[in-house]
């Protein structure tokens, strides 16, 4: 059987790239799997049936015929232990990489996902002005340290890696608000990112299934 | 060489086990290793020694003689691999242990993270009250999805797993809010946890760092 993930009917962002699909979508296009994609509408994630798929009722899940998987990082790191190419063959390298793709989940992708909360969700609310720079202040470190660590270097540590294409896909997340062009060398390194061609597949099909007619 | 890790000097919850360091200590003693710990103070954090280690200036790292590694999910993940015991040995069980890590530190801490934030360091805001009932809107419908997975059972899928291990060690961070009491099958889950022999180990091997006299 065909690999078969999970998408967004209708993704919120409708189509910029930043839903969680797109990170599956990408490893998928970089290891060269062919991939079938379930369509799932907001109403259907809290439906038995998705929920067989993720208890959380979260896009994106994978399903190999072996295993059925959520949580993006548990994706990408499957995908990438089974067909190769996104993690390198040295044991303490390997390690590393999958540091990074921790880095990005659990210590980068948070505080940014706080700034989408503070912008999009709680942007109309008495507080919003005055709470914002606390917000800001708990990312702005992140992305110095981010930034100090990568310096003029191409990838997080050598060859670009599965954590590469989780950090780039968590940096995305930073881009609509306008902050991530404050970090003109995060910015750089995410459109390197953006430029590789399993990216840019990626990108194509995620927008396709957004900017599709209603009524296709 | 033994295992080195790192550890907050002085935590900031005063020995609770809520520090990120707990999980690596709890990892290393259900895997039965011996391990050294360098004490880390608030401003040594951000110091080159400790940058050289973590470009974000936090605890746990970790370093075995091969591989330093910082991200309290990389770490357990990497002592896993190492040294047994911590993931199935089933390769589609593995994959399913290793996404429940993502899970919990993914899906799982960032809404439990948000509500220290509200309640420790925005609790004196002029919003907290107002803004209380929006941060566990977020919260409640992940611990209710994970109720619902878990029910009855013992472990999260199957034997204890390091997908246990980190999300136990997620779930704890809710309790001096008094949210974990509302959620009665995880607070006896989170229990479990609490009572492996590992954990109590580790738990005593953290306390003691925090309570030791000043001078010592």
């Amino acid at each position: 059987m065909p690999i078969n993930i999970t998408a967004f009917d209708r993704s919120p962002d409708g189509g910029k790239g930043l839903a969680r699909d797109t990170r599956v979508r990408w490893a998928l296009e970089e290891v060269g799997q062919p991939y079938v994609v379930d369509l799932v509408t907001f109403a259907a994630l809290k439906q038995p049936r998705h929920l067989g798929r993720n208890p959380f009722g979260q896009i994106p899940t994978y399903d190999d015929g072996d295993v059925t998987l959520f949580e993006s990082g548990a994706i990408v790191l499957r995908i990438a232990e089974r067909f190769g190419h996104l993690l390198p063959d040295d044991a303490t390298a390997r390690s590393r990489a999958i540091m990074w793709m921790f880095a990005a989940l659990n210590t980068v992708e948070p505080p940014i996902v706080d700034v989408t909360v503070a912008k999009i969700f709680e942007g109309d609310r008495p507080w919003a002005e005055e709470r914002w720079p606390l917000v800001l202040a708990r990312l702005r470190p992140r992305l110095d340290q981010l930034t100090a660590h990568l310096g003029q270097s191409e990838w997080l540590d050598g060859a670009f890696s599965a954590g590469d294409l989780m950090m780039v896909s968590v940096l995305l997340r930073a881009r609509p608000s306008g902050l991530l062009a404050e970090w003109p060398l995060l910015d750089a390194y995410v459109a390197r990112g953006e430029a590789r061609p399993a990216y840019q597949r990626a990108f194509a099909a995620q927008l396709a299934v957004n900017t599709r007619p209603a009524d296709a």
